[in-house]
């Protein structure tokens, strides 16, 4: 197969995005759940990442789960919940649109040196639980391909006439946000096994 | 760009993808709502598509509403849904893990016959709404594009334990997913008339 990306432009990228990674570290900007994956990520010989999120659950005040702009993150947290920290928000404030629990997987974008190591990534993360993944975007700096788990789900808790959740069973959909969570996290350290077992350059 | 792609495969693909898809209007298989698109995308230079749906509202009894294996659709509709039509499910049946009403959108694989061409439709079908499409497999035959659209929502229904929603607010659960379904269908509308204003071979 031709190789179209320029490795010189590739290797200062990396770079760029290593030093970006470290000062991201330090400000606290990166999940502690991915750093060690994504220091593994940068040793290959292949690949590095760009930007990443290990999973999270947030409630969301939009009109749909999937909104970015008019939507309003009211809740965000990179661990566990407990019921009690939803509870003090949907008995004391009403959504401007609707209330919706969102527990959602990891999500994050590599790099590749050749297209032939982003259909082999893509390959292997599939069997991982990662089969949302594709190439994103080429370029002459690399192979932009992004991973997506398909561990996601949304709970609409509230919308403007008021609760759409029966109130005892909102601790069985914290327990499952929870779970979601969770797999994700377990998928994740899936891929950092497979990462920090590839050889280092 | 390096053309990797032999066009003579390709078009023996295209061939016998547009006889399956022929044949598969005959026996019902395809959706209505999505047929004059693929033809369109037929008479396209650059383009086929595999396999399309434009988009449904499933309810699933599932653990978990991404599961496939050991996941049963109860109910399945590829239009606009009536509240009694999901009573009649929560009233009479228990599911044996969760009951998920699932509003889904299009999701659509095309077979474009360069990389160029692959890159150009995802930077276009990004626009119109379809967000997470990517190149899922690279080969001799073509270069395979999924398109997602993003238009997806969970609501859960019932678990072991019985209702998760307000019976009350079942109406306005219906109303949303039926809008979300719609919103699919309204971003598969702008892939059609892009498509079908293409040039035509």
């Amino acid at each position: 197969m031709h190789e179209f990306v320029n490795v010189e432009l590739w290797r200062k990228w990396r770079e760029e995005a290593y030093a970006r990674f470290k000062s991201d570290i330090e400000i606290g900007y990166v999940d502690t759940d991915i750093v060690d994956l994504i220091e593994c990520v940068f040793q290959t010989d292949n690949y590095f990442t760009t930007s990443s999120c290990s999973g999270r659950i947030v409630v969301l005040d939009a009109m749909y789960p999937w909104l970015r702009d008019e939507a309003y993150i009211v809740f965000k947290k990179h661990t566990t919940i407990e019921v009690n920290e939803i509870e003090s928000l949907i008995y004391t404030q009403r959504p401007l649109n609707r209330y919706w629990l969102i527990s959602s997987g990891p999500i994050i974008h590599f790099v590749a040196r050749s297209l032939e190591a982003a259909m082999e990534l893509i390959k292997n993360v599939r069997s991982m639980g990662f089969k949302h993944s594709g190439i994103i975007s080429l370029n002459p700096a690399g192979v932009v391909v992004e991973i997506i788990s398909g561990t996601w789900t949304s709970f609409l808790l509230m919308d403007s006439e008021g609760l759409v959740v029966e109130p005892s069973a909102l601790s069985r959909i914290v327990a499952i946000a929870n779970e979601i969570l969770l797999e994700g996290k377990r998928r994740l350290n899936n891929l950092k096994t497979y990462f920090c077992s590839l050889p280092r350059r």
